[in-house]
Formats: C-alpha cells, sequence, structure tokens
C-alpha cells in the first residue's frame, strides 16, 4: 500500500490516496492552493515557486482556474504529487529545507471558500428525506410527488452565500405564518435547520444549449465537499409555493473546505438503490455511480463541551446518482461552468437514525433530540454548533472529507420592524 | 433643454439625458466601457486614454468595476459626459480628432452582456400576470396565493444562461407529462414562450446577515436592463412542483445590452398600484417608486419581413416595487453583490393586449395570435424572432432602453433519447 514519509493518523482523513484540494492561506493572509496531507497541507504554490509544479494558477485564490485545465492535467498533477510525498520518494522528503517551504501545519493556516461558485444547484435526490417531506407536509399515502421519479428535481440556490466551514451563521429575520393566524408575522426563525448534503463541483463546463451525455457526465465532475444547507423551517412554508424555497434557504450554505476528487473516491463507488420505474433514456446510465461515504452530523449546545452525534447516514442511499442529476441539468441546453456547485439534498437514509435534518430528525419537532448536556432540541438555539463529517474506510487507509462546521448567531433585531400575531 | 452637439433623432432611445451604460467591441473583438448617445457609442475607454476620464475599469470587459465604485463616481462621470456632449462644450465638440477616437457608430460595434453577473433572482410582482397563471392553473376563484399579496415572491434563477440580445436560443429538449399519459416523455419542447420583464443591476453590495432597509434599497441599485425570461411551459408544467422551475427557465434569460441609470429613471418615476393589504414594516415605503416606462412585445416568423407588435404593456404595472423586493431580499440577510440582476417577472397589465407572455396572451394556446402574415401562433415556432423595447417619452425627449432581441434555434435532437406517449 502506498505511504507517505509525512506521518499520517490511522483515522486521518487525508492519506496520501486522497489528496484533496482547498484554498489556504498562512499569516501574510495571502491565498493559495494546497493539498492536505494528514495534518500538513502541501503548498503546492510554494511547489511551483520552487520549480516542482508548473502553472501560474497554484497562487490563485481560488481552485477554478487549476480545474478549468482539465483533467489530463489534474492527474498529471496528481501523480506529480503522490510521487513526491511518497515514503520512498527523496526529492521532498530528505531536503529539509524545502520541506519547510512547502509544508505547513494545518492548525497554522486558514481555510477559505475552495471555489469561486459562478451558480448554486440544489437537488433533492434522497427518496427517503422526499418521501419524510412529503409524508408530513402533504399526505403519507402519496408522499412521493408523481414527478419524484422520473426527475432528479432540483432549484437553484444563491452562490454568493455559500460560505467555508466555520463561518458563523446569523439566525435570520423573516414573514411566516401561523396556520391559526389570518396574516403574517415578521421577525427571527423559530425552526432553524440544517440539511446534510454533499456536492459536486463541476470541472469542465459545457456551451450554452449543448447538454452533456449521462455516460459522460462524470467527466464534467472535478470532485465532491460536505454541504450544509442551513434552512429556515418557517419561512419557507409560508414563502415555498409556488415558485420554491428562497429566503429561507439562500441565507448561507457552508461547504467544506477540501475537495476530494472524483478520482480519490473512484474505490469508494458502489451500486445505488434500485430505480423502478426505469429511468428515461436521457438518464439511464452503466456502471456504480453511487459512493459508499459514511456521514455524521454533530450537535453542540453552549452548555457542551465537545460534540455529541445525532445522526449517521450515508452517501450511497441518493436515488439519482451525481451523473443522472448532472445529464438532467444539461438535458435542455443549461451551460454549467468550473467551479459551479451541484448539492445532492438533504441525504437522509432508511432509518430515522439515520435522517439529515432536525425537521425528519425530530418529526416536524414532535420527537425532541435529548442531549448529553440534559437539553433537548426540535430546531437550533442561538449558540448552537453543527458539525457535518464524512469518511469512507478503506483497506488501510481513510477516504475523508474533513468537516464542515458552523455555529447559530443571535438574529440581528430591528424592534420597529416586528410584528408578532 | 440641455441637448447634445451629436445628433440625437427625436425618438432616439438615446439622449443626453440618458446615457446608458454597456460593454461594446469594435473590430478588434477588444471589450471596453461605452456609452450610448443617439446612434453612437462614446467609448469610455478611449476617453480614458486621453486623460478625459480617470479609471482603468474603463477598459474591463464588463461594467462591475465601475459599478462598484459606488454612487458618487456615478455621479461625477454622468456630470463628466453630460458636460463634454452638451451642444455648448467645445472641448470633444470641436476636437474632431477626438471625436474620430472616441465616438463610434453603433452599427459598427458589437455589444456584449453588461456585467458579469453572480446571481440572477427572478421575481413574480406583476398582480395581473400572478392572477392570470393562478386562473389558468388553479382556481379562477382563488387565483392569487396567500402569500401573494405579502411577499415579493421570487426565485433564484440561473446565472450563467443569462445571454445579451441578439444571441440565438436553442429550443430545449426536456421531460414532460401530457394529463392522459401515464408516464413522461422526453423530446422537443412544445410550448416555448418569451416573458417580458425588465430587471435591475445591484450597484452596492451588503455583507451576509446584514439586510437593506426598504429606505436605503434604491441606493443599492444602479440600473435597469430589458429582460425576456424564455420559458419552456410544458416542461415547466411537469417539474415545478414543489421546488419550483428550473429547466423550463434556465435554458436561457436574454437582456438588453444597455444598463439605463437610476439616475436617468429619476423622472420617470411614479406612484406605483396600492397595495391592499398594507404591507408589513420591512417592506412599507414612503415616496412614488415605480416607472411609467412603456413597453412593447414584438413577434417576426421566417415569413414575415419585419416585427409585427403582439402586446403592449408598461413597468409602473408592477404591484411590489424594486426597493421592495431589494429590501424583501435581503431581509434575511442574504447578500447580493455588484453586478447581480433582479428580475420583475413577467409584466402584464390589466387588459389582454398588455400581457407579457404567449401563455397569457393566447390563453394557453385557446385564443392564438393572428399574425400580419397570414400565419397564427399559439407558442413560439422555430425560427420566431422575438424583440422587447421599453422607454419612456418625456417633455422633448425619450429615456429609453433600447430593445432586446431572440430567435429560436430548431432543436438538438439525439433520436437515441427521444421517447414519445
Amino acid at each position: 500500500m502506498k505511504r507517505s514519509f509525512i506521518e499520517v493518523p490511522v483515522a486521518s482523513h487525508f492519506p496520501i490516496q486522497n489528496l484533496p484540494y482547498g484554498i489556504f492561506s498562512k499569516q501574510d493572509g495571502k491565498k493559495r492552493i494546497g493539498v492536505a496531507i494528514g495534518e500538513y497541507v502541501l503548498d503546492l504554490s510554494a511547489l511551483q515557486e520552487e520549480g516542482i509544479l508548473e502553472g501560474s494558477y497554484f497562487q490563485s485564490d481560488s481552485l477554478n482556474a487549476f480545474i478549468a485545465t482539465g483533467r489530463s492535467e489534474w492527474w498529471k498533477v496528481r501523480a506529480v504529487l503522490q510521487e513526491l510525498l511518497d515514503e520512498n520518494s527523496t526529492q521532498l522528503r530528505d531536503n529539509q529545507k524545502l520541506r519547510d517551504s512547502v509544508i505547513v501545519p494545518q492548525k497554522n493556516v486558514s481555510m477559505h471558500l475552495p471555489v469561486s461558485i459562478g451558480d448554486y444547484t440544489d437537488f433533492y435526490s434522497s427518496k427517503e428525506h422526499a418521501t419524510n417531506v412529503g409524508t408530513m407536509f402533504r399526505d403519507p399515502n402519496n408522499a412521493l410527488l408523481p414527478n419524484w421519479v422520473h426527475i432528479p428535481v432540483a432549484y437553484h440556490g444563491r452562490a454568493s452565500s455559500v460560505v467555508v466551514s466555520g463561518t458563523s451563521v446569523r439566525r435570520p429575520c423573516g414573514q411566516t405564518k401561523a396556520d391559526e393566524a389570518e396574516l403574517p408575522s415578521f421577525g427571527p426563525c423559530r425552526l432553524m435547520d440544517f440539511e446534510l448534503e454533499m456536492g459536486c463541483i463541476v470541472g469542465k463546463e459545457n456551451s450554452l444549449g449543448e447538454p452533456v451525455p449521462v455516460e459522460q457526465a462524470h467527466e464534467h465532475v472535478f470532485g465532491m465537499v460536505l454541504v450544509n444547507d442551513w434552512s429556515a423551517r418557517d419561512i419557507q412554508k409560508w414563502e415555498y409555493v409556488p415558485l420554491g424555497p428562497f429566503l429561507a434557504k439562500n441565507l448561507a450554505t457552508s461547504i467544506s473546505p477540501w475537495v476530494v476528487t472524483l478520482e480519490a473516491l473512484e474505490e469508494c463507488r458502489v451500486a445505488g438503490p434500485k430505480q423502478d420505474p426505469e429511468p428515461l433514456p436521457y438518464l439511464k446510465q452503466n456502471g456504480e455511480w453511487a459512493f459508499d461515504i459514511e456521514l455524521e452530523v454533530k450537535l453542540k449546545t453552549e452548555r457542551m463541551g465537545e460534540y455529541s452525534s445525532i445522526a449517521k447516514s450515508n452517501f450511497k442511499y441518493m436515488y439519482w446518482s451525481i451523473c443522472q442529476q448532472l445529464a438532467h441539468h444539461t438535458s435542455n441546453g443549461c451551460n454549467l461552468r468550473v467551479g459551479d456547485l451541484l448539492a445532492s439534498g438533504t441525504i437522509s437514509g432508511p432509518t430515522p437514525e439515520t435522517y439529515g435534518s432536525l425537521l425528519e430528525l425530530t418529526w416536524r419537532g414532535t420527537k425532541p433530540i435529548q442531549l448529553s448536556s440534559g437539553e433537548e432540541r426540535k430546531f437550533l438555539q442561538d449558540g448552537d454548533s453543527l458539525l457535518l463529517t464524512g469518511s469512507s474506510v478503506r483497506d488501510g487507509y481513510t477516504i475523508g472529507f474533513g468537516e464542515v462546521e458552523g455555529t447559530i448567531l443571535p438574529p440581528l433585531i430591528d424592534e420597529k420592524l416586528l410584528v408578532e400575531r
């Protein structure tokens, strides 16, 4: 098994088999491209300055220019880095001065948004999630809408408010209407929620008007991240008919800083759920395109010293594959650009402990979660921190995504604007 | 009345009182900022090279950097240009060499997308349009949904597929389901439509988490454009519940190349429709913030030599003002960025000839439009061209938007993927 001379703890998400890309800065604040290895970052901008890598894009403040170089370049760089970090390779291992200049402890750097996101699309591809929502809000006997099994349903989210892990999220104010009220109110969201998702980073554009066939779709994906699609459920309920969620979602979406490449995920691929009815030909796909990635959701209140697990799921539960999502998205000729984010939608599994949102975990707040501090939660309170993590344990190492974390800040309130009913 | 020494035809959209901004290129293909005056473009990049304007951003391929300089800079540049073009000002008027270098006939230039659009939001702010749609698709007796009179309803559109006037639009393929069919089909859209809209270009960002009060909202708008939100009605019908329109809309959205500033539109402001019920405090606004802009829709089939008018409307019919839209959009802290596009939604007036889409003009295809060629149209056919124009006739001159035009190209068909039922 391939190993690095850099010590990688057994449980680390970042062995030499992974090498996810991110944007980091040191004390000088200058953003640049790095790759995670164990508890370190390998500084690709420094490697370029040293003449070991070619390409000025490693000095960039986003991965976009590097990603735009294309798959053969991604493969070439990955091969160079795996060789450079290999336990038997002397070039970097035995050159302390070079090591000092290109290897930085992760604890000494700040991570930034890895890509400049042109458009952010959010799918709705977990059958269990769609069924849970349909059961709660519509009809338990007809929980799935008729189009769901034919279409990888999606909508456009907000690119400007996608933030990197560690960014605090302010509880939004908004319009809501109580069922029994005649008129709407305006004030702080009362039903603040998270959504456990993963997202693809687009790696290759298609021209406007030119669909990407499903069998080529994977060539248009650079890699994946963890996504927390923060959701204001009470705002959502009042606003979303007929044009879909808007302010309930665009308050913030958090993503993990490291983009795990599709190549690193190659051996995590597994068969997805059986699709019945059979997809239309433009969505019909050969090969196994689900991914066995174990996901966990952890919560920490202000009174708790450490995170406590509240849900465990797996990305392999997704009904629609990332290839089907991308083929559907471009089937009308819609152009995707390098750096676009295609999120999966909430990932819920078959059993209650695998649900990917508080809405489902507490079943609309009717079954509060009991925390180790003795507190309980129906939805998120101010000061609560939420952490998502994901990884795939392979034979002797782990391909991981690190984490995406965020803390709820109290709302900004302008008393003159509040209306309670 | 202020006049320019450059001859401006009486009906021209671009007198010295307007001076809209755009991105143009000459034969060398280099993009730069220009201002429309009569049938000419004033080349601001050349004015900067001549030392008459300061700011390297006039050499840019988008207006974003100029817009980001802020309102006081916009005003300063406008004052410089109005002085420079004034009939009594000699600096440019009497310097033929300078005129040759900074004034270009519009017919000799190519126009480009004026801004780099970070996010595109589409509102749904015409009460008449929402009522027509509700009457056709839901319940004529309860045509407006309960939230509509309280919320400037909106959803996120696709930024990547916003194109400039003159760009042809390919008829999309997509999934549809006939009412009587058990299963969906896949093939070319059969109900291709336009939507007559206007859009604001955001001029000032707000930070994530910080709402813009309604009384300050106008300070966050740089200017406006015409928008055609192309719509595939059959795809929309099958896909849009519950998350809103997606592939039905993101195939393309066309905008006019000239951005008319809010300052140029100052005297076009009029009172909007009475709002009943009264808006919530965060949406309550003083002053007149509707705009009297006459709009016209023209259609030309392949057999017709020239365009024929099919609808006339007015932007003043909009129920929700651009300030209310922007205040609502940011009320949850959502951050807008310079260059973002906030479109109005279809602008329909009170009578059938003022409707802003074929869906409404032909009442779902039940009342086809008769054209001068003897042809009729329910929806758009391949080869049809659609043109929107808008202007406000003032005392002695016209503040206009030029036009936004597009032609429907036949679909790209992959026979293997077609499914008809």
